[in-house]
Order: structure tokens, then sequence, then C-alpha cells
């Protein structure tokens, strides 16, 4: 998407067997910069430091960070070792694995001097994939927000008032290569000329959706307005809220959904006031191996994310200040898991189902296990 | 309560028409600073610009706003102004209405010159009921705390473990006179030996819970862990906490609960992994005329409460960051109401009751309207 006039993508390569440039997401929004990975530290130093994040972006990285060992060393001493320093940055994103084993698969049978060929044609693809992915979420989402807008403008709501969408952390193009998963809907909706307003949660402890996902949107002049994660539940209460759409780092084969800390007590707000809740699930950030919500590994960070918030101060210049008493213990979960039975449907690329296991099975055609 | 080692009221006098002192919480956990009110207009800045805040806090500054007003000028015209000029202050909390009305019918039928003794009486006396009141707030919350430890002790749970109790928001001594509501029980249970854990929820957008509660509870010595206002769902799935404990700006006579933003979708998630629910009711919090929970009035506060964020950077300076894209627009409900079916108890300081009307009034000794 565009940023001051000119697309981008949240990670490129310019030739064939080049760096890897993404852009800074520690920096935004304060700073647009675009940061050079030249080896595989670099991938994995990016994902773990969150220089690049969300699910899709995070396997996207991952897969050029393979590339970045092939291109120093196609042996397979360093595919595994690549592969294995990946697989440890972040624990929760289906998709760094999914990635990662896809990456092996296709690279070992190879002989070595075709390696880096292969790895770079394997990211590359890859990115593709998530650019025709996330944009064909985005027109299925489309479908359903022309179809909820309709509904809302009849019965007792307002007529001619936009259709709110509201949205937790940042699944937006800069979560992924473009497009964004929950976002693309926004985005698609935005240039069809559908009036449409987004509530974006700030997203504590990380910002994201204050970030982020609030300088996506006005980049690309969609109006929105941002709220603290705890206003939800008024919001949805009085109205406000017409649908909810967000993004997962991993999707249960049963439909539960893992996805940035506070999503789940969102999921309930939006089912106590019947609002429906939708999750923007591309295909690679289901887990067809883990059964069930509950199994699925929380990560816990740094407690200083909580006890600490970066910012710039009035004279424009970046600083971090520390909210709380000096020394207050602090504890940081980034995700939670929301029960399949919370979720109104799943956004895939192939179209809206129900969030549940056998529905998501038939709709990717695979055997029941 | 004690902050390093020596006690504290929130609010205090030293003298029977002095001038009135607060402890300045804009500027806490960083800066501990006695605040000195000299004037109607003084009470009245502390109250909107939030030096004192808190619904019991509230409305003891309103009623030493009287008296100072009657110390200045005890006619009929200045009482009147003084109580307009308070109740205008915030909207939400009704302890401002209750005090503000109470003091003038207590003072009109006074001849003007016993109006500022009477006045600072009145002041006095509300004071020494919040801590009568709090303190059996605790006494009654302690022995619901002894019971759901005991019973969480048994069945699945660790033997051993501590109570794990949350909170929302500063329900805290500072929020009242002394003791605080929500508090009172964890500050009795931790007096008692009572082995308790506290999760503070930091409560954006002003962070009281990170800035006040963790401050407060850390200069007593109750142990707590911070958290952003979004884990409490992941913690309440996780077996994490044992109960939910909050305070209330103002309570429906039908047993619905305005409070912090955010409390709502708390109650939610309680609800939701069977975890009991309970609110700290001083009777003044009550608002018998309001019948229902969507009659409360909800504040709307500076959208730069939600875009701005205060604290001290490495050098213990403090300062004001701007966390969002330059002229993002945001908005800030300050409040949201929780039904009372997701009310487990309602904590007063007559004992526990459930959250419905007929109950609350049975407990009050009042007629049915």
């Amino acid at each position: 998407m565009k940023v001051g006039g000119i697309p981008y993508r949240a990670i490129f390569t310019e030739g064939e067997s080049a760096d890897v440039q993404v852009i800074d997401q520690t920096l935004l929004p304060h700073r647009f910069r675009i940061r050079r990975l030249a080896s595989t530290a670099d991938a994995a130093h990016a994902i773990s430091a969150m220089v690049v994040r969300g699910a899709p972006l995070i396997g996207a990285t991952a897969a050029y960070g393979v590339a970045l060992a092939m291109r120093a060393d196609p042996s397979d001493q360093s595919l595994r070792v690549a592969v294995g320093r990946l697989m440890a940055t972040r624990p929760t994103a289906v998709n760094l694995r999914w990635a990662l084993e896809n990456a092996e698969a296709a690279l070992r049978p190879l002989p070595p001097p075709r390696r880096m060929r292969a790895a770079y044609g394997f990211a590359h693809a890859l990115c593709e994939d998530d650019v025709r992915i996330n944009r064909s979420i985005g027109d299925i989402g489309l479908d359903l927000f022309r179809e909820i807008h309709r509904s809302s403008e009849g019965g007792a709501r307002r007529p001619g008032r936009p259709l709110n969408v509201l949205t937790h952390c940042n699944a937006g193009w800069l979560a992924t290569v473009d497009w964004g998963t929950a976002t693309a809907p926004m985005y698609r909706a935005h240039d069809e000329g559908l009036d449409i307003h987004v509530w974006v949660r700030e997203t504590r402890p990380r910002l994201q959706g204050a970030g982020l996902t609030a300088w996506e949107l006005g980049q690309h002049g969609v109006p929105h307005t941002l709220v603290s994660d705890s206003a939800s539940g008024h919001l949805l209460s009085r109205g406000k809220v017409d649908v909810v759409i967000v993004g997962t780092d991993r999707t249960a084969a049963s439909g539960d959904v893992a996805n940035k800390v506070g999503t789940y007590p969102l999921a309930l707000a939006a089912r106590d006031n019947g609002i429906p809740f939708y999750v923007a699930v591309p295909s690679p950030s289901i887990d067809w191996t883990t059964a069930d919500g509950t199994d699925i590994p929380i990560e816990e960070r740094a407690a200083d994310e909580v006890t600490l918030v970066r910012g710039v101060d009035e004279a424009g210049v970046e600083r971090t200040v520390r909210i709380a008493p000096e020394g207050t213990r602090a504890a940081n979960y980034a995700f939670d898991v929301t029960p399949r039975m919370l979720v109104t449907g799943l956004v895939t690329e192939r179209g809206v189902c129900a969030a549940d296991g056998r529905a998501l099975r038939r709709m990717f055609g695979r055997e029941m296990g």
C-alpha cells in the first residue's frame, strides 16, 4: 500500500539474490525507515526484535532468512542451522513454522549449488502468494462489509451513516507483504467508495494499533478513530460498531483463534451485543496439527514492554518513559485464545467459513484426520 | 494508609477552618506532593483536572469546596454559585451530587454566620463516614476473600498458592479518604496475614492502575503484578485469578454498575470463566434516582489522554510522549456500564448484596419506589 503516495511492500528485494529490505516497524509511526537484512542473523533478529511482526510477514521474513543462509553457504548444515535459528524466534505465529518447514522440504533434495536460487524463488513465491491471498480476503470481506452495511442501514440504525468497523492490533499490510488480512476488506471498501470508518484499538502493551494501524490507515486515507483497548465494551454496547474484524497468529484445526492479547474479551463483548465478530484467516495461519486452542503456546514477552512506553515528545524527540513506580513487577502475555463459538466466521481466501473444524476442513479440501 | 511509612489520608485539613490539603494525583507515581486548596475555584479545578479523582474523594473534595466558599462568603448566593460550580466538574460520579445536595440542604436553613463552621463540620463528618464505610467494606470483603481462598485451595487448585485478586483502575485509598473501596479488603487481608497477590490492570488511558494502584499497594507492601488491560481474558481463562473486585463511580438503583471504562468486558470475561466478580459499593455511590445503568451519563474526556502518555525517562525526568501519528483522531469514553447480571455481588458497608434493585433496597431499608 502507499506511504506518502508511493507504493510499498512490507518486505522486498531488489534483484534476484539481493539483500532483503523491510520497513523498520519499531520506529513507526514516528520514523519511516527501510532496514536491510544481509544475513540469517539479521533476519532472525528482525523477527525477534519485532522490526517485522505479524504472522504472515514473520513467515515471509523467515523464508528470506533461509535464502540469505543459502546465499552465504548452501550446505546441509547451513540449511539446518538457519531453519533452527529462525524457528526459535517467536513461538505463537504458525506461519513461521509453515514457511520454514516448506522451505526446508523444497531445498533439502536439491544439490547445494541450486539451493540459493531455489530459496530466493521460494521466498518470492511465498510473498506473491501472500499478496494474492490477502487481496482475495479483501474481496470476500468487501462483500461481507457491503451486506452488513446494507442491513445496518435498515432497521433501527441511522441511514447514511458509515459502516463502523472495529479492529485490534495490526493485521494490516505491515503485518503481511501487502494489503493485510483484517485490513484488506477496509482498503478494498475505501477504494470502492463504501463509506467506512474504523475504530482502532491502541493495543497495549506494544501499541501496534496506535503506531501501525492508525499510521497505515492514515497514509491510505481511510477514516479512523483511535481508542484505548478498554473502550470497546462501551462502543459495542452503544451501537457504535457494526462489525469487528481481527487477524490471527494461529488458528487451530478446531477453529479456535489465537491472536493478540485482548482479542478474546473483545469477542465476548461483541457476542454480548449481537455484533458480528470475524477473523481474517489466510490459510498459512491455520495450524492443522493443533487440535484445539488450549494447545497453542502463548508467548510471554519482557515485562518492560508493559512498564515502558515509547513515543515522541513535544519537540519530536523519540523517548521511552516509565509509567509505573520503579521496580514494579509486570507480566506480559502477548496472545490469547478466542474460543470458536465466539467467532461469527473466518474470512479465508476461499470464502467465509464457520469457525469449526469440519467446515474448515471442507473449505480447504482436507481429509478427515 | 502509609506513604514511606507515614500514615496519610488523601484529603485532610489542619485546624478547623484551614485550607484543604490533597495529594496531587496527577504527579504520582513519580512525585509525591501535597497541594493546598484555598478556594472553591481551587477545589473545582482539583476535581476537573483530576488532581483528586475517585468517586468518594470527589465527594469529599466537593464538600470541602463548599466549606471554602462559606469561609470566603457565607451568603446564599455564594452557596448557590459554589454548589453549581462544583457540580459541573465531573458528570459520572454520583458522590459529587450526593455531597453537594446534602451540604446545601444542611447549610441553607442556617444563618450565614453559622455556615462556615457547619460546612467544615459537614465535610469532616463526610470524611469520617467514608473511612468508616471503607473499613467496614474491608472487613466484609476480607471474610469473602477468606471464603474464596478456602474454596480455591480445595478442588483442582494448587494448595498453598496465594489468593489471586484482580482489580481495575484505582478504587484505592487514593480514590477515597482512606482504605479505598475495592482495595480495603486487600489491605485488611494483607494486614491479617492472608497470602494475597493482586493483578493490577494498568487502566488506559490515564493509567490509574499503573500509576496509583501499583504505587499504593507497593507502599503498603501488598504483592502485586502489573498487566495491560487486555491481559485479563488470558489470566482468567488460565486459572490465574480467583476473584475480581472493582469500585464504582455510580451504581444504579437496579444494581447496574458504572465504573472505569473496561470494567464491562472484564466482567464478561470473569463470567465466561466462572470467576466471581464483585463490586465494592459504599452507599453514597448508589444512585437511588437512576433506575437503570443505561441512564447513567458517560463522561467523554479529551482525546489527548489517549494519544499522549506521561511518565519518566531514564534520567528520571517527567515527560509526555505521543504514541500515535500526529493528528490522529481519538475518542475517550471514561466509563462503561456493567449490567447487574454480570455482577456476583455488591460489597457494601452493610454486607454483601445481590446486584439487583430489590436486594439493594432491602439492605438499605428503603421503601419500594
